[in-house]
Order: structure tokens, then sequence, then C-alpha cells
């Protein structure tokens, strides 16, 4: 049975405030539970799931498990559609350094739209990139609408959220890259091992500051008249040219 | 000055029936009916916006303009942060044919998110693809989720819907390519300048009968541990290949 407190506790986790103090996070559906439940098992905390999700699933004795039925699913989700089953999730430790060598680095420059950052952490997961650096004008990684649209991707990629300016300026002698209306074509790049992707705003592009410290920026031509491609799409054909392209 | 009237007829093309009856849409935000303004000024029956965008604008005598504070946009507005102007559009005329002959076409079966559906209407319009066809599981391109997704290229891309399994039989003399998990890598297929392309549902991809009639299955290869790309995401990564690839 669902408690009143357990409701607005849950409740509580759709700020953002409240999940830095608690250092917790929900999940929600089948799909990104079951990641979770592969990846990081040892961080979720609570499961409330309907009687036909738990029964076809294997929940480990450390997670507390709460049945409710569709009208208490309904009470927690933040879904407009709940799907069965909501849990409740530490934060990922902090990553102590993100290795820039011999790795290829995504970072984010206030990429607001929730459903864009998680369709980004989702493509990097994709094409193997595991480390995302973010700026604190970008959406928070953690806000449900950000964890549903990785698609439980959030699993296995680390983002970090920090002045990506000066995290770039210490990081220099790795080429960094731009997302640019401008620049070396997605063609002519050919496939890289080790570099820093820095992908700008929905509408700004890169902030000025942090394109100063850009060696070489990436463009996709335009072949019709649209003035520009949605910031998730543009993100996923770049990765897909230099981590596939040989 | 805004009449009760108004809103209310406003408000009612939020819904597909009453849409499809008047044959009306809404536009909203600058950049779209910048876009319109531009592409179909003939279709745009009236403008509701605030004093700087009107002082900004040159809008055509035959089109009705309103003037609205702030408070008035509110009430007219679908989105979360209304943005300075509301249009009332005519839906476009339904496209005589689709000319598939030295053309490529993108089909659309089932892609149900209006995020999603706006977004590849936009990157068909960046790659110059001007036609798509769609099944009635699609989402339906004057959805104001849709039109604001697509930022304009609504204006540019004519959509069709209809049975996407007949049509296709009906279209079976070009090549028919479709998405997929196992098939040629996106890296093999080289650049198209005839063909069909089949984008498949975001959970269930491509309808078993329509996959019948896909003479070569395209694949985005995998580097990563992601189960899937986002829908809008793979479409954008498979025309950047097959668009810009030499």
């Amino acid at each position: 049975m669902l408690s009143k407190a357990q409701v607005k506790y849950i409740q509580s986790l759709s700020h953002k405030k409240q999940r830095e103090s608690e250092g917790m996070f929900i999940a929600e559906g089948p799909k990104i539970i079951h990641e979770l439940l592969n990846e990081y098992p040892a961080g979720i905390r609570h499961i409330y799931a309907t009687r036909d999700w738990i029964n076809d699933q294997q929940v480990p004795g450390n997670i507390e498990l709460t049945e409710v039925d569709s009208a208490g699913l309904e009470r927690i989700s933040q879904l407009k559609t709940p799907n069965k089953v909501v849990a409740i999730v530490r934060q990922f430790p902090e990553k102590s350094a993100i290795q820039v060598r011999n790795h290829f680095t995504l970072v984010l420059d206030a990429i607001q739209d929730p459903g864009n950052f998680g369709s980004i952490i989702r493509s990097a997961d994709w094409f193997g990139i595991t480390q995302v650096v973010c700026n604190h004008e970008c959406a928070d990684i953690y806000n449900p609408k950000v964890v549903q649209a990785t698609m439980g991707s959030i699993a296995r990629v680390r983002v970090m959220y920090t002045n990506i300016e000066d995290w770039l300026q210490k990081n220099k002698d790795v080429r960094i890259y731009g997302t640019g209306l401008q620049g070396k074509t997605v063609n002519e790049i050919g496939i890289l091992k080790e570099g820093i992707l820095v992908i700008g705003n929905e509408s700004k592009g890169i902030d000025e500051k942090v394109l100063e410290l850009v060696d070489e920026v990436i463009t996709i031509p335009k072949k019709g008249k649209a003035e520009s491609l949605n910031a998730a799409v543009a993100t996923g054909i770049i990765l897909a040219f230099v981590c596939l392209r040989e």
C-alpha cells in the first residue's frame, strides 16, 4: 500500500532542489528500470510497480518493493501515460575525472530542452561515448523528462556539470571541435578516436567565449531550405560521421 | 481587442476534428510566422500579435491583424511560453501526386511523437526533401506541437496521408529502403538521387507487411550499448549519409 508520505516524497523529487538535497531521482517505465537493474542495481532504493510488472521481474532483495494499483501508479507518475513501474534511484557518484586522452568526449553548451538533452545522451551511448561534460545552463540530467528521453542510457553515460570554458581551457592539448554553420563539412572529418566535440545551444549556438577555444568547426551541409536542424539531430549526425565514416 | 468568440475559435483548433472541418491550423512564434509570410502568405488568414512584433513586421493588407497584450496572447497560445504572435492559417492544398522518379521520398510508418514528427519534417527540409508520405497512425502535421517542431519547414515540405502499403505497392519500380537493426550500413549506401526511405515506428519499427515491400534495409552501426536511437535522430543520420556522403 502506498502511504501519503510516500506519494508526497516521490512528488517532491520532481523539483531539482529536492532531488539535489536528497541525492535521488525518479525513473519510470519497464525499459529504463530494466537497464538500471542491470547497470546500477545498488543505486535503486525503492520500486513501486503494478502486480504484472512484479510477476515478470526478478528484484534483488535489498530493494524495497511496493505493489501499487493503477490509481496508485497515477498518483506517483510524472508521465501522461504511467507505465507499470516507478523507481526511486540514488544519483550517480560524481566521476572523479574525465579521461580526454584516447577518448571522444562530448561537451554541451546550454542544451535546454529535456527531450533534446536526453536524446543526445542516448545517441552518445549508441556511439560508445561514455562521458559528457555540460555547463550549468544545460537541463538537469535527473529531470524526469530527461531521464525518460535517455531511454536507459543515463545508466551508462557519465554526465559532469562544470564551467565548460575553464574545463576546455585545461584540456586544450586535445583537439576541440565545435558545431557551426560554416566550417569543415562532416564528410571531410573522418573517424576521430580522440577529441572533444562542443554542441551549441538550440537557438544561439556555441557561446562566443567557448567558440574561441574551438580548434575546428564542423558543419552539416545544407541541401534544402530549413534554417537549422534540431540540436539532437545535428549531434547525432556529427557523431555518426566521426564514429562510423571510414 | 480580442473577442470571446475569437478566443473560443482559436482554442477549438487545438482539436484535430475542428482543424479538419475548418481546414485551418494554428502557427506560433516569430520564426514560423516569418517563414509562412515568405512561403505561404496567401494561406494566412488572421494574425494576433503583440505591438512590438507588429512594429517590426510588414504584414500584407489582405491578412487580418489584431493587436493583443501579453494576457490576450496567453489566452490563445498553445505554448508554455507564448511568443509574440499566433496565426490562423489555411491547411496546405492536397498535393495532386508525389513524384517518385528522380526524387528522394520519405515515408513515415506510425511516427507518433509530435516532436519527433516535426523534427523529421525539419530534417527533410534541410536535406532538400520536399515530399513525405505518412500513414494515418502518424501524428497530425497540423498538431500545434508538430507545427512548432518543424520550425517553419511545414511551409516547404508537402505531407500526404495515405495507406502506405498500397502506396508503396504502386511505386515498386523505385528502389525502396527501410530502417532496421540489420542490413547494409549507412556507410555502404552512398548518395541516393532517387529512392524511397521508410522510417519505422519509435518502438515497433517498420510494420511487417510494409517491410515485405522494402528492397534494402539500412542500418546505423552501434558502437556502444544503447538499445536504439531516437527515431528523429536515426532519420537525420540516414538522410545525412544518403544526401551528403560522396
